[in-house]
């Protein structure tokens, strides 16, 4: 046994005990004949102390330790002198009587502490390290927590955890597969799943009722901020339900891993919120409902007074920055730099600032105060309210305004982490157009169920037709999102053939899952929640990565094992490959 | 909502209750004027009636439906007038009020039933369709409340489970890697892993303290009957630990395991067999102690009678086959064929008959009454048992030995897959040697640490070194094992040199692992369990196919993806990639 109790465990109601302790050294004071050092593990620190009347031993063997060396110490545990109320440990200390080196460590390329001084690559290159300081450490516990809530809940409710296969066959999903090129089937390839969206789909077939599985997932996609080529689902499929059926459980289920990790009641239903109505009040379809600054359309006001920017916009949208009437001019101007960075393609920006004595605008010259107050007024301004303006095309204009309107709340400093405003979006469109490729793409996957209702304009008005999808969006991002998925095969032939997949295409990609409807396939839906996101959203950090053990830097490399790496001859030759050098 | 009830759920209580159920039609029967359906789901069976009293459309409705189309029926719960009592909803059945078609089935091409008239070939196939089977529903079941009871112990003892990627650089475990084209580094690779070894002593460094995972593990291996190119491991690795803290926590998780999945008591601790000992009695180092029919080693009695097979053997073993004194000519000499198609190198079978009158054996002439008799009680017979003899070189004597005893065993019905005869093997050698190469091998892998005492023996008789490692055993299987690790630099350099590694090589494999070992490692020792294995240990059944959904067939193909697949030319291209021909 190296150790009796863990670093952070002892306590006033432990002294006189004789306690053997393992850990990292965090700190070394020699002060005169005494030397203090903070022992650090995963469960907290402990002071040892090493005296003047301490064994000489012990006293030779502290003179050689410095930080991050991994060291026992056996000693008795004192009440300590000056106490230290903001450790859990510091009512006591421990006198070694015994101090033992078990590793010897160099000294570490950056501090290991709660805020450490190395820059982003040398953390990814040490990782390990980086995984030592406290902040990780908690990060990676939370994950550890947030996984067995996440299963205790579905496992009590009655959901099978059943693990999908990594090496498959290239999926529809829409991403770019990794590939794994097979050794006994020559010029073969498996796929790693972009999601288990068609087996979880068969598992349905196959009458497995309930399903949920916390999995990996891989698309070879170029790198943004926050991407990682591998990454973990908490995916999840049920049978014989309706929309109702999957928000209700899920909902729980959110309220569940509120409670039992957040220490969070959400008491009141979550708010339901349909796509259009996002884009139209938030410009986003995952709204950020933790403060307000909704949108209001004033296309009808504002056009037709001879602002010609105005009257040649097909939509006219604004908002009311709380508080900001003081804003000055500098600040003004930033914020119309921060707009036209967006390049999304709304034109410049328009403000009233609303006092107690009345308005004053940048389109003062159009507008008569009425007018211009009119405006004001249905953007929900009240004094000391800015509103700003955008117009354009409309969803280009939402677009902008909300990415104006978040910036205004950062600076606010309305996106507090600590908050948390969870809705669903429901109805999304089942189409969306691509002005470039001239045809309508799958907003969800090629098997999102229509609504009943809009199912008679697929034909006509394959744009109006309303989707069975739905999103658990949460402070501006979106957790997860799923559908009911199209059961009947008639629909889903006509599904693809809105989608302009020929019957001999859609047969290839689709036509396992296809066939397997055959036998048999009972109404289903589910969804799917990113859990490295999840764990983020809970953690309040912007980024996945610090909630990832071992994560991918943008370049899809990881650093600290340098992989991907070459491999021998003797193996390409086993997998029939050959390299061909990229051109420079 | 399609249902009120599954139909599993329905007993005499809710007699009079109108209900909702939906599912797969099992069976249908038409009596006269009265139509039986069995209406199946993942609960069970409800039995479904309707008459001639029922509305019209239900009873046009139910003229259609074939074995496994999909319907929801709403009905009154009545009781039986012949109740079935092997059914739990057996009491009760359904007047159906209205009959819905959710899905219509073509004909299945194999019957969907206990036990199948489909082929392997086509039951692998149709894989969706061999999951409604009531085996394999059983099967995913355990798997799942296995997989909940592995987390819920190690998390209760303060476990983490940490996820670790799946796209890493080559491991270096020594089997073949599956490997991963980057688009983004061109003509490099990532690796899948073998297991994911390396990663958790790096969590120890980084300071987890214990952790687990049930993770996903790939090998590219030719395929041999149960063992599939993806597998799930229980990998579990902790720090500030010695063996016998690992031995004590996963005795506990074991025992936890049987009491909470199968409901068996194991009372007594764990028998901890030395390597030696199980090689010497039952020839493996994984043997099946269900039954006794120990080994004992004759050699001393056997040799120098003349005999020149003995006289000329290194080894003479047997064991008592119990109760086998009857067996005939005819069963001895399929014995004999049955050892000699082991080939593995040791001469033929030696008989002895046990009688209350005297021994009669296969070398009566060779050897006196008196000399067979103590042959005979060398190896612990008595009257009606048959003792088995095999010579040779030791250890492969002693290998197929055991194989003669397995069978044995199995032909006496004494390999009963509801008994478990868990047991821990200790003090494996640290390496072995291969005739072959000329060199050692690491029986585990190159960081498993020897045991203390044995280290004086590295330069001198390094076959003599034990080392720290542990196998979980039960019923002749490897369910786990696992070692203590070098975490001493100097020790794991010589380690390396006697493995034959140059420096170099040891760098360039291991250089990340070692170098993370600088900045402070904790003495650290894990294990990993088969979790595939273990389902299948504890469904009783030979194959671990059964007990992974979606599995591949023995080609390394998942046949009813078809995967893996050929690629397009433009993947092959992002992938700096050309494909060579296979030559015929």
């Amino acid at each position: 046994m190296y150790r009796t109790h863990t670093c952070g465990c002892l306590r006033a109601c432990n002294v006189n005990q004789t306690v053997t302790l393992a850990g990292w050294v965090q700190k070394v004071r020699n002060l005169g004949a005494m030397t203090f050092i903070d022992l650090r593990d995963r469960y907290g620190i402990t002071q040892i102390v090493v005296e003047e009347h301490s064994p000489a031993e012990a006293r030779e063997t502290v003179c050689r330790v410095g930080r991050e060396w991994v060291i026992q110490v056996v000693g008795k545990v004192v009440e300590r002198q000056s106490k230290n109320p903001k450790m859990p440990t510091g009512d006591i200390e421990v006198t070694a009587e015994k101090v033992a080196i078990l590793h010897e460590a160099e000294v570490p390329p950056f501090t290991i502490e709660e805020v450490s001084d190395g820059g982003d690559d040398l953390r990814m290159k040490y990782r390990y390290l980086d995984l030592r300081r406290p902040p990780l450490q908690r990060n990676m516990i939370l994950r550890h927590k947030m996984a067995q809530e996440i299963r205790r809940f579905l496992s009590d409710e009655g959901f099978l955890e059943i693990e999908t296969p990594c090496l498959v066959g290239s999926t529809p999903e829409g991403a770019r597969d990794f590939v794994v090129p097979s050794r006994m089937s020559p010029n073969q390839f498996y796929a790693l799943p972009q999601s288990p969206q068609t087996l979880k789909q068969l598992l349905m077939v196959a009458g497995y009722d309930k399903y949920f599985q916390i999995v990996r997932c891989f698309r070879d996609e170029d790198l943004r901020a926050d991407r990682q080529p591998e990454f973990t689902q908490i995916d999840c499929e049920m049978s014989f339900v309706e929309q109702e059926d999957v928000l209700e459980i899920f909902e729980r289920w959110a309220k569940h891993m509120f409670r039992h990790v957040m220490g969070i009641e959400l008491t009141e239903p979550l708010r339901r919120m349909p796509w259009i109505e996002a884009m139209e009040k938030y410009g986003s379809d995952k709204p950020d409902l933790r403060f307000g600054m909704e949108f209001a359309e004033i296309t009808d006001l504002a056009k037709g007074h001879g602002f010609s920017v105005f009257d040649e916009a097909e939509y006219i949208t604004g908002f009311a920055a709380t508080g900001c009437a003081a804003y000055t001019r500098k600040q003004i101007d930033s914020l119309t730099e921060f707009v036209k960075r967006q390049q999304i393609g709304a034109k410049g920006l328009v403000w009233i600032r609303v006092a107690e004595d009345g308005v004053k605008s940048s389109i003062d010259k159009f507008y008569s105060p009425e007018e211009v107050r009119a405006m004001a007024e249905r953007c929900g301004a009240v004094a000391g309210d800015m509103v700003f303006i955008l117009c354009g095309k409309k969803f280009k204009t939402l677009t902008q305004l909300c990415a104006l309107r978040l910036e205004v709340a950062q600076q606010l400093g309305l996106r507090d982490p600590q908050k948390f405003a969870p809705l669903w979006v429901v109805d999304f469109p089942l189409f969306e157009w691509d002005d470039e490729t001239q045809r309508y793409y799958a907003v969800h996957h090629p098997f999102t169920s229509p609504k009943l209702e809009d199912v008679q304009y697929l034909d006509s008005d394959p744009g109006r037709v309303r989707a069975n999808a739905y999103d658990f969006v949460c402070n501006g991002t979106e957790i997860g999102g799923g559908s009911i998925r199209i059961h009947d095969s008639k629909l889903q032939e006509k599904m693809f053939e809105l989608l302009g997949f020929t019957p001999e295409e859609a047969q290839k990609r689709f036509g396992f899952l296809m066939n397997a409807f055959k036998y048999g396939a009972p109404p289903h839906g589910g969804l799917a929640f990113g859990f490295d996101r999840l764990c983020s959203l809970f953690g309040g950090s912007e980024s996945i990565r610090d909630y990832i053990a071992f994560p991918k830097n943008n370049a899809g490399r990881d650093v600290m094992l340098d992989a991907p790496g070459y491999i021998d001859q003797t193996q390409l030759d086993e997998l029939y490959l050959q390299l061909r050098k990229p051109e420079e």
